[in-house]
C-alpha cells in the first residue's frame, strides 16, 4: 500500500508479495475491502500491544510515556510502519462510510492511556480539564503524523521528539526530560 | 468534490455544475490535474485572504488572533468550506509527487502569521522556542482538522474553540479570553 498506493493492494498483488496461491487468500479475504479491514484493524492492534508492551516494561514512567507517545508516529517510531499505515488509512477515509470510530483507532486509544498515566501518577498540571487535553494531545499527533506522510523530509524524528516534549512539560507539573 | 470525491470532480462535471460548456472551461484548462491544482491554490489564497483581512479589521488583537485560527479549521469556519477542500487535497496527495510544499499552504502562512503576531505583541511566554510553537500550532491544526473530515460528529465547534483557546493560553503571558 505504501509502495503502491491502494490500487495497488488488491487481493491478487498481495497474494503474490506473500507467496501465496490467490486461491488460498481468497479463501479468507473474499475483497479487497475484506482485506483493508482486516489490515486496518491488524494495524490498530499491533500499535495497542506496543504499547501495553512499553507500559509494562521496567522505566521510570516518564520515560514509558514519552515512549509510547513517540510510539505512535511515523518520524520516530521503532516499532516498524505501523503508524504509518495507520495514517494512510485514516487519509483514505474520506467517504464517512468508510470511517472507522475514533475508539478503535489504536493511537486514540494510546492517548487516552498516556492521560490516564500521567493523571494516575499525578504529573498533570491542576485545572487542566482531562477530556480537551486528551483531544489536544491526539490532534497533535495525528497533526504530526500526516506531516510526516505528506512532508516526509520536513520534520525530523529529533524535531518531532522536542515538539512532543515540549508538549508534555507544558501540561505536567514537572519537566518529563 | 467534497459531495462525489476526486472522481466526481471532473472538469466535465465541473462545468456542469458551473453552468459552462465543456469547451469553454477546457480553454482553460486542459486536464482535471489542471483544475486541481488551480483549485488547490485557490482556497489557500482564499485563507490567507481571510486571515489578511482578520488582521486588518478593528478589534483588539487578542480577539483577532483566536479568530484568526478559528477561521482554519472546518468546525469553526465561518469563511465556508475552504478549510475542509484545503484538507481535502492534503489527503488526497499522499503520494509525494502530488503534494504542495508546506509554505504554498495558507494555514501553514496563517500559523506563522499567528506566532509573528504573538511575539510581536509580547504575548508570547518566555523561553519559549517559536520555530518548535509553530510547528506544535500548525500540527494540532492539522490534527483538529483531519478529524473534522474522517469523524464529523466527534468534535463540536465549541470544543474546538476551548481546544485552541486552551492551547494559546498555554502558550501566552496572559489569558486571550
Amino acid at each position: 500500500m505504501l509502495e503502491q498506493g491502494i490500487e495497488g493492494a488488491s487481493v491478487r498483488n498481495i497474494a503474490k508479495e506473500a507467496g501465496l496461491s490467490l486461491g488460498s487468500l481468497r479463501y479468507y479475504f473474499h475483497s479487497q475491502e475484506e482485506l483493508m479491514k482486516y489490515a486496518r484493524e491488524l494495524v490498530s492492534e499491533r500499535i495497542t500491544q506496543r504499547v501495553d508492551k512499553i507500559f509494562a516494561s521496567d522505566k521510570n514512567p516518564n520515560e514509558k510515556i514519552l515512549e509510547v507517545l513517540l510510539e505512535l508516529l511515523p518520524q520516530t517510531s521503532k516499532l516498524g510502519r505501523e503508524p504509518k499505515v495507520r495514517l494512510f488509512f485514516k487519509t483514505l477515509a474520506v467517504q464517512p462510510e468508510k470511517t472507522a470510530a475514533v475508539d478503535q483507532d489504536g493511537v486514540y486509544l494510546a492517548v487516552k492511556n498516556v492521560m490516564s498515566n500521567l493523571l494516575l501518577l499525578n504529573f498533570i498540571k491542576k485545572n487542566l480539564d482531562i477530556g480537551i487535553e486528551t483531544e489536544r494531545l491526539y490532534a497533535l499527533i495525528n497533526g504530526l503524523a500526516l506531516n510526516s506522510l505528506l512532508n516526509p523530509d520536513e520534520l525530523s524524528a529529533q524535531r518531532v521528539e522536542e515538539i512532543i516534549l515540549v508538549h508534555l512539560n507544558s501540561i505536567c507539573k514537572e519537566s518529563v526530560k
